[in-house]
């Protein structure tokens, strides 16, 4: 593959334009910045001339950038607080739905009812490369909202109007690819987040051979900033371990050749579009395009980590009571607390059926309080409509991958014709759809079909942090 | 069709996308469509799976085309009344919010109060080319409203949304040359709103000589059709009348000659996007655009119809008392009601005087019914910032320009250095800054400043036609 | 003019550069011009600077363009007689080369044979838009070697040039379409040779609808000129007349359900370029595009005039003795001396039979002075390893082709397994390859297989009558 | 700087174009690859259906890159001797054209004076990225040719070809950046020949800053590998030494502030096209380009390598009598045969004085047997009508530098106003344009003013090796 043209012309003035604007002078020193831009966003609000709508919310943005964090917390605050919705107004358009709801009424009311920040926030907007600001500024609120829950709110706004601009029709795949430029190529270094990328040496071994792929989402408004992207290897077989993609001896197929395509690593960029879905997009569009590309591919399927499970087998071999674990299974897993064990041929051989049982468990019994699988990667191919496929021992010797998952990975299938049922299944019913080898490995005798509320997943927060842990992987 | 791209392939992959998507199969007879089309909609409104999202959506916008004026009206309806906010959870949250005004319940009010066709819309976008047929929805609605006022409800969730997704850091402005795709000329052609555009030889005279240039913008969910564009003639002077700038045998001048930019025709493409806001943008990016590539250009100006000038004229001479007619100007006014007095020199010059001076009370006096002035196209440019610079006799003679001003055009000047002083003067005291000499032609002893309310503005609707007249040139 | 382009900027830029080079001045007023202009060329040939040679050869251009008839031909002339060889070194070249045939006297002979105007067309093509305007040039001088055989020579040189400057390797095939900028749209109607376009509702007739496609070859050098076109229209069947394809109500099929490709018109647009071959290139390449983008297509046919036909056949009927026809055919024939003959139905079934049979005999039997077929077009496509497929009676009733052909089309057949050993049969065995329908049609009795030297074509000048006809169709 | 979109699609068409081509299958193993080559050259000369053409021409090509240096060595002769001019129509040429040279006579005896290995040539670059291919086939022939001189008729033929293939006219100048496909970036890497870059990170500080550039000439057949390539830093002055330049912690400035445009690498990327001159076109159109970005800059200057001066003074010290240096010179200097002089400041200040005029002598007036100075850098920039700036001493202390010229560097001025004139002066008269304080350097009564023929430069072949150590960095 090789593309060589990458963004128009066209696109590209959407960010020369913002070089040409006047700015508001930048931003001086201030006793009391907030205030100063909580004044700026009054003016902005209320100003109704366009050109200096944008020299306002440049300066506005500017002053963002340069604040410290109390002032970035304390400027989200006044959002909440100063730029709610207009309560005077809210009242009377209560009162007036309350003694007539006409059509009228409503509509008052849902105006009255918008908190002044979501208008605040779209002529923001208006600033050169606001968008891009705007994300990134969402990326500190969520860091604050941890300790400030009643950020919430605010959070609402822009993750309301995100919802908009990065609607879905709007964002555009590209293959990357050797020819891509390097500061993009420099972004897919940096935002790899499941199998690092040691340089551009090993970025070349991942892009330039001609059984390897590699497609992000783009925005028109972060032009050369990748919203997700995934990593595709083109194989003649399912692969059981990641080092069969990629060691650096390993034999280049002609893409021709291939019948599978093997999803690899699949990185979201922007946290501050956290929650702002894209990823089932993008797997769905590459197998598309991967399809037209090279008629001969009849596999898609992933080779994915298991961040949750080694949290949550933890917990059941202390627990008590495991439904999960036979004393068989428990006395074969201690294995797992030797260091090294997994160089040791007579360890690893003794160690695999149990531990492989308890992941099928842990897949297919196991839930948080949501009445979902504990495995955030899981729940999120199982809710694209992929089928559990196989589990894979020691697929990732890595040491992330053996601290999270006694090395295990996964690969989730994603046929075309089932991917609707499938989704539908999981959910409506929360049923994991699994291969049989896969569901064998449970008897079906054994434990309770899901867990009863207050159940392992709600005891503590293991599995939250897992989540969290698999935030910058996907969605959720 | 095989098209030659106008815009990159990376922005084509946008459109192309939808041509691979599975539908729901063709729209069948149906006895109720609105009735089925109203199940889709709460289909896709819960639906989880989002590529069954875009085969819904899809589903949902191809039937709408396929709907007759009735069924079009009755589907609105439904939008109206079954797409409402959720009246339980609403009243459940105004409950809430009474109790107790925490940032939690203004947050679950605001969501409350949303009406659920909003995020309707929202759905409606992922289907293949969503964005222009929800924008042929809106000029449907529009239509409508105005037998069913109840429907502005409905209108204002595509106005918010069309207000976020048309967001100006989305727009592009492109030149429109006679380099530029067919397709994308033809559309110039039919949306010329000011002065037609009579085929193919008269475009090519409007855009390939050297002093002529059109600036269009676009967005990257509609990129084969322009938003708004303007025309602009390169001369030595400012014109006074359009057959100096368009007549067939002008001499072409070369551009590096130019000394004046005249924006003679500026029109809007989609009636679905009224009320949306892009031509002040549009004026003042053109002018930066040529300023940088014609250094020696230095004044702005445009040629500009005035399209209330008629029926306002005709008001105040056949009213009783008329503040802005003195006897002597009505008596010198008849000669207007006599046909082709334009072609009779002497006609010309008794009615020059008295003509332009109404003229001049028109502008500078005569306000509607929110103190603006009556004419749409002067609302539009000193908005803007602009100033009223000349009135011009005789400027255009084409039965339109005679019907609805008797001939009369205006040139408004841009002077950056003065926009947005103007543009305040104007948004904030309803001040019309005009040059001296046309304030001259008013005396400043004679009538009132500006109209009471009841005033002619006010008395009949000849205004309102007149704005809408002027409604696909201008966004009011 | 300011051009969005059509090609990239990479590519604009090879012409704006020559915008900012210094230029000689323009041409003066000149007793001499064609004097003047030598000497420039003499300095041009010396310069070492290569800056100043690019101001030179744009000198030299510039006064060129501006050159009337006879000093062209004065110029053209000094072309031969001046900057030829330099005989001195020649001679010497030719005994030393004599006294030693060593390689390196072979070199010295070689490039001391080599006309001196080969280096100064090679340096005026330095120009900006050198390559056009020396295109152009050739045009001239294709004109004046009619009557000036001694500038045969001159042209070589260009040949020569020109062979290498387009190069097949630098071609581009690009679809044109109704998407394709205004500006090279407007070459294509004025360019079609074969059935001319009307205006710009006929060239969007033959380009918007889904079951048309037209593809051109461009040049780097010439940006926005295409080289030669091609019309096709997608069928689902093999069409006999070219009002099938034409007619402004005809039913558009859609694209995926054809199976038959036509060519229905071919036209070189630089008459510059004549024998500088692209056309067999450009029909291979239209074929394999076409068959990616629409694998159903299984039949690529053209559709095609016979230029020569009618020349031909009024020669054999005027003949005393004509292998070609039967008594009995000359007696049917009879009736295309009639008026309007082909608006009367039993004039046309008469005439059918001989008239078809005798273009049978046209294309298998009748030979040129080269033994090669007699028609232009027949030439080409044969040459290119076509088969004559079928002849359509009354296939084009324009004028043209009724006064060129009587009315008669046909179609030549592209079978792309076949091609190489067609072609080798026509270029080394002079074998015209047929469909048996046609080859039924001449007895294999009658007459000579080949026509004997000093035969009919080499009679009168006829021939070469029609094949300058159809040379703006291809190039022989 | 940031371009994004590198190459249109239109220009990728032609590589890709190549992939769908029938090959003739792979060269199989042959005792006599060379002969069979050369039978399939002779079927390539006389064929005359171009598709098979171009598989023929592949299929040479492909052969080609699989000989042995033997081979290689083997199919050049067979070049030489085999395709050369047909003797036999040169012999009748010949005759013809003493019986009477007449223009068709002429036209004749070039025609077949003309070798055959021309027309070969032309025919192989059908191939599917053949341009590339021969390209490469003259970097071996150059190689061959030093023990071959012979080869010299057959190198002649490929440089007269490609010196109409690579027409300044077709070459495209790009900014090469960090937003540059990384493959192309890669070969920048590669080639750069003056100051070796390091790695991705430190081709990201030669490219990112914004007081740097990057200017690549490319040509439409070698579309991902540039044909030269100069680095430009922008710069508040003339720098002195190459460590301003490219030190990590230097302070980058504003490119609007920068005053001086500093050239301070250039590397021709393509062996194969030695002789064949970009470079004198690059800097010319690069400080256009730059003027028109930024016209603050007032001064183009290089930071340019003096890679023959240590062999000369070398030379110069070892004679018994040298013009360039006095005893006290020849004393001082001694200093030089101590390592690490260069660390200690007692012995740079000693040195500086001799060391610096003797290089105002080297530059001055030393001469290679051409008449032209002995420094290849200096005849590329004085060549193109620069004029030597100023000598800087320790300007650079690489290794290299040190060796090749005891770490002195040099400024060119390019004044575009002088740039013909210095030309001239130089090309003409061999006259050195150099600053007063240079000139001032060597006295006027000393030495001859330009060395005598058979003087230092012609005793040994030190100069020429120097030429070819320059030979990457400049055309000569």
């Amino acid at each position: 593959m090789n593309t060589t043209s990458f963004f128009s012309d066209m696109l590209q003035s959407i960010t020369d334009r913002g070089r040409r604007l006047l700015s508001l002078g930048p931003p001086q020193d201030d006793d009391d910045a907030v205030g100063s831009m909580e004044k700026l966003c009054e003016t902005l609000l209320s100003s109704r001339g366009e050109a200096s709508g944008m020299a306002l919310a440049k300066g506005i943005l500017d002053r963002w950038q340069a604040l410290d964090q109390q002032d970035q917390r304390d400027f989200m605050v006044a959002l909440l607080t100063r730029f709610g919705p207009n309560t005077d107004r809210l009242e009377r358009a209560i009162e007036a739905y309350r003694t007539d709801p006409s059509p009228k009424a409503l509509l008052e009311l849902s105006e009255a009812a918008e908190p002044r920040r979501q208008e605040l926030i779209r002529r923001l907007n208006l600033a050169p490369n606001g968008t891009a600001t705007l994300v990134g500024m969402r990326e500190v609120l969520l860091a604050l909202k941890r300790d400030n829950p009643d950020l919430e709110a605010v959070d609402a706004d822009f993750a309301h109007l995100f919802g908009s601009w990065f609607n879905r029709g709007f964002l555009m795949l590209r293959p990357i690819s050797w020819s891509t430029p390097a500061d993009i190529l420099e972004k897919i270094i940096r935002y790899e987040a499941v199998h690092d990328i040691g340089g551009w040496d090993e970025l070349r071994r991942r892009l330039a051979p001609e059984d390897r792929r590699c497609f992000a989402f783009f925005h028109p408004q972060l032009l050369d900033d990748p919203l997700i992207f995934v990593e595709v290897a083109l194989t003649r077989d399912m692969p059981a371990t990641i080092s069969d993609l990629l060691s650096e001896d390993r034999t280049i197929i002609a893409a021709a050749d291939a019948t599978t395509a093997v999803f690899y690593s699949i990185s979201n960029c922007q946290e501050g579009l956290r929650g702002i879905s894209f990823g089932n997009f993008l797997i769905k569009q590459v197998v598309e395009d991967l399809r037209r590309e090279l008629p001969r591919l009849d596999t898609f399927v992933t080779l994915s980590p298991v961040p949750g499970f080694a949290d949550w087998l933890s917990h059941e071999r202390r627990a008590d009571v495991s439904d999960a674990l036979t004393p068989a299974d428990r006395a074969a897993l201690a294995v797992l607390d030797e260091p090294d064990w997994a160089d040791r041929p007579q360890a690893r051989t003794s160690v695999e059926p149990a531990l492989t049982t308890a992941a099928a468990w842990y897949f297919l019994r196991a839930r948080n309080r949501n009445g979902k699988p504990l495995d955030p990667v899981a729940r999120f191919h199982l809710g694209n409509g992929a089928r559990l496929e196989r589990i894979n021992f020691l697929g990732d010797r890595s040491d992330r991958a053996m601290r999270q998952a006694h090395g295990l990975m996964v690969n989730y299938l994603y046929k075309l014709e089932d991917i609707e049922t499938n989704h539908e299944a999981f959910a409506s019913r929360g049923e994991v759809v699994a291969a049989p080898a896969v569901r064998r490995l449970v008897p079906a005798d054994r434990g309770p079909r899901a867990p009863t509320a207050g159940g392992p997943a709600a005891k503590d927060g293991s599995y939250d942090a897992a989540r969290r842990q698999g935030s910058k992987e996907f969605t959720s």
